[in-house]
């Protein structure tokens, strides 16, 4: 792994690079490879990216849902901490960097198409940038048609202005 | 809810065409209206999408990540049984229509920037067209720069050649 990259300001236009130079990943095969083959081969999507759900490890919560690149998903597989991609500042992102919440990864599952992976993840703190435990702190009550007001569940667990930068919530 | 569109035949383009015309959501507002407040204006992609996490909510395992366009949301809040949009099949798609195997949601979820919703199921059999409960069957081993071969985790359930038409799956 280029270890190298870790720290690097966002490379704008980095989703445009076609991801075979440097993907430590095999490109996916046929379906029955995907589906019931032993071989990681990542199905990323046009913009180089597979879909990642975080769970608790402890409580089973989903804590958030967000997106890798091939270096993203590298890194998380190496170090056994989250690492995403961000698709807003199209920049490669540790999970906690910024706020130390970060995500330590019991567990990685993979999709039968392999275009989305699951982690059971230790959570220090909150993953959610608003200051929640899970980003799915609302629910919406089912079985009413219009009656569409979200219920708030979840307390915050820290204060974001606290931990984020001005502006960066 | 317009339930004539149950049952009808796939529409080529569908997530070509505005969805605002016949969505039952309002647009998102601000990030503070999104993050904080109490309406439900789902953020869709430009094709119209958000992503949905399926979970088990007997045991907490992620079952399937799929995708919902407006009908689909609508759909799944107002019966409470999970509807999704094929990306492929370019249709509305009931979780079970084919092959029994239906989701009974029991809560549901949505992040903090409502583009994503969380869904806890009661699944019939199992989620996969593989023939496993959860699409996430296979672990990938950590720490191992290079070694990245898949462990298979979970039995079949059921046997997808007798469940779906040949070719299908």
């Amino acid at each position: 792994m280029d270890s190298g990259l870790a720290g690097k300001s966002p490379r704008p236009g980095m989703t445009a690079e076609p991801m075979s130079d440097k993907s430590p990943f095999a490109s996916p095969g046929t379906v029955a490879d995907l589906e019931e083959g032993s071989a990681l081969t990542p199905k990323f999507d046009a913009d180089g990216l597979v879909t990642c759900v975080a769970t608790d490890a402890a409580s089973g919560d989903v804590l958030m849902v967000a997106h890798m690149n091939a270096e993203a998903l590298a890194r998380t597989i190496a170090t056994g901490e989250a690492w995403y991609f961000s698709r807003s500042r199209h920049s490669l992102w540790k999970k906690g960097e910024t706020s130390g919440h970060t995500q330590r990864v019991v567990e990685m599952r993979v999709d039968c198409d392999q275009d989305a992976v699951w982690i059971k993840v230790e959570q220090v703190a909150g993953a959610c940038h608003t200051g929640r435990r899970s980003c799915f702190y609302r629910a919406v009550p089912l079985g009413k048609a219009g009656g569409m007001r979200l219920e708030f569940r979840d307390e915050r667990v820290f204060d974001p202005k606290a931990i984020y930068p001005a502006g960066k919530s």
